[in-house]
């Protein structure tokens, strides 16, 4: 049984496996705390980006020696793979940790075996404790571990009276350059970037991940998707251009609903199948709506300006609610100001049915 | 001429100027620190409510001896009258600062003087420092001065995506507990609450301060305004009972516009005339549209709700925007979590015309 110093280290651990946010895709974020042999945190760390240390690994250094006869408190359960930095659980075991607890097991058919790898070598191993926080913390990466489905993100700017465009249509720009920037940050996250025909038919947009100027490299774009039921993705589109990959989802492709538009749960099966895990949704309002009422977003990325237009588009169309009661409700998971503008990370709850 | 010190002081005494949000009301936000001969910070106050002690008084009981041949840095002019707690001059002098520095200077012809008081008994003071940071931070109590004209807080309450209420209507609740007690403290902070015939016939409200369960007592209660062109309030509409005063604001009486109806400049002129300097307008939509267009709005205090409807009625209709341009900017001055709720305090930019 975890004691009160592991229960508060753990909360700790999986507050700091957020501090990356949108840096470590397409690895896991993970958070450790370090207790000495007397329960006192000796050292924390989480990973930051693929090749950089694991947060153990982190953890591990700042404590040094107090490690010795201590305890390793982690959100996920300790590598056993030969990654760039060498598996976790060996270091924990050079360390002389006495004891590990981790909060959530390895998916990952080739890092598991990482708590019996540690048993096997006389340590005492204990697996969920607060599972369900930590799992709520890295669901961008265990979500299609679980349900074979990538964890889809609908990012959206608006104005405080929720317009997403002018009453003429002009949206360029709502939000300020700061927001713009992070929006690409979120862009090379991911792997994939999905728009509706509406969109790219009235906004063009090209839809690739540029870090300040400079556009990221082909091999490291993410595949954009146009949700296109009839192909009508004009020929010149941007985002048919040579700067990344692109798919024209039609509904003669993917499968179509009975009123012959692209059916949503088998493109995310087919995304899935060509490799996607971590799906950016960009818009319109109309694909977006469409994708609520399919129950398919995982988390909303929402760019507030603080500006009203009292007509023009909204945000978001067509989700299937019609009373209060029936609202899609949010868990907000984060609030910042970006620039003027200010940011808010949420995820929907369950829906009751 | 202020020196760096006193600069610092400054921006730090309307920073606490701000902290007593919606309490202070219908006395000024007033912040005010002391530095010590040496020029290091010796105390700090704010005002916190009428019949609490002035912010110079706050400041000179923590600075104590310190304040002796010190300096007093205030937003808003020492007031000269003899109130609940006695001229702040007089307290002023009392402690032996050598000099008062203060921002803004007191509109109020009953307390001003204090600076001539001050130069009298022989403190060099000096006046405008940071004065339009101070005046922004007090522009609540200062624009009736200023304009002949209450304060107009437009406040909202809707989802992320802008919706006021479901597509069937239904708005109980978009936002949670803490929030609508939120709004109560707002409600109990102003003088007048106005709200339109449509929200009056749909929402049947009340629009009285509750605090917690209880209501304030009659005389405490603000003035209730439907804006109700024709008069076609309800006779048994809830803004008619008799827990507070009730004007039913028709064309007729305040004056019509060319499409017959309540002329909004008119309105706000007759409710100045009225007594009214702190006014809370609490839509709906198209009322609060009809003040932007016509710029009557002095700030917004909007409660977004974790929660998506992706249909309904918008929060803000006919603002007068039609382009992205022409946008009603907004600078943030307050962000926070209230409840599970997001409450953002903003401020119009002035308009570009
Ligand atoms: N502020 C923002 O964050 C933001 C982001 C993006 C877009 N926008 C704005 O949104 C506007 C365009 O939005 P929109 O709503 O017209 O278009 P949209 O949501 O981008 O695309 C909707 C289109 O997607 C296609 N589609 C295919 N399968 C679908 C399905 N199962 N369900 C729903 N749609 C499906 C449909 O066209 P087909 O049937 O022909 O395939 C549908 O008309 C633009 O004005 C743009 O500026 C704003
Ligand atoms: N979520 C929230 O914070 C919130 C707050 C309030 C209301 N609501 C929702 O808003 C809805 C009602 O809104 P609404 O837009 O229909 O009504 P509204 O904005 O409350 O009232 C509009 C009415 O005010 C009258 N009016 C008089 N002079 C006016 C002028 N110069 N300009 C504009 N209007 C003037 C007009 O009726 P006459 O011409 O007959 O006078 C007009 O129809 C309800 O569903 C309610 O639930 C939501």
């Amino acid at each position: 049984m975890a004691n009160q110093a592991e229960h508060t280290a753990m909360r700790r651990a999986i507050e700091l496996s957020t501090r990356a946010t949108w840096t470590t895709p397409p690895n896991p974020d993970v958070g450790c705390v370090i207790l000495d042999a007397a329960g006192e945190i000796a050292g924390e760390g989480w990973h930051e980006r693929p090749g950089s240390p694991h947060a153990e690994i982190v953890a591990l250094r700042a404590a040094g020696e107090r490690a010795r006869g201590g305890t390793a408190v982690v959100t996920l359960e300790p590598c056993n793979h030969q990654g760039r930095t060498g598996p976790c659980s060996n270091a924990l075991l050079d360390a002389g940790v006495a004891r590990v607890v981790y909060a959530v097991a390895d998916p990952n058919p080739t890092a598991a075996g990482g708590a019996a790898h540690l048993r096997e070598h006389g340590i005492d191993v204990e697996s969920g404790l607060l599972a369900d926080e930590a799992a709520a913390a890295n669901a961008r990466w265990l979500t299609p571990f679980r349900s074979t489905r990538p964890f889809v993100v609908w990012k959206y700017a608006a104005t405080l009276d929720g317009r997403s465009a002018a009453a003429d249509g002009s949206s360029r720009w709502i939000t300020g350059a700061a927001a713009r920037a992070d929006v690409h940050r979120l862009r090379a996250a991911v792997d994939t970037i999905i728009a509706g025909a509406g969109t790219v038919i009235v906004d063009d947009p090209q839809l690739t991940a540029r870090d300040g100027d400079a556009e990221l490299p082909y091999q490291d774009q993410p595949l954009r998707v146009v949700v296109d039921s009839s192909g009508r993705t004009p020929e010149h589109a941007r985002v048919r251009d040579e700067s990344a990959p692109t798919w024209i989802a039609t509904a003669d492709e993917v499968g179509a609903t009975p009123d012959g538009r692209v059916d949503l749960p088998k493109l995310v099966a087919a995304l899935y199948e060509r490799g996607a895990r971590y799906v950016l949704l960009e818009g319109g309002p109309t694909l977006a709506g469409a994708f609520f009422a399919a129950g398919l977003v995982d988390q909303v990325v929402a760019y507030i300006a603080p500006a009203l237009l009292g007509a023009g588009p909204n945000a978001l169309v067509g989700a299937g609610v019609t009373s209060i009661d029936g609202a899609i409700r949010l868990d907000t998971q984060d609030v910042a100001t970006i620039g003027g503008d200010i940011r808010i990370i949420a995820t929907p709850r369950p829906s009751k049915e």
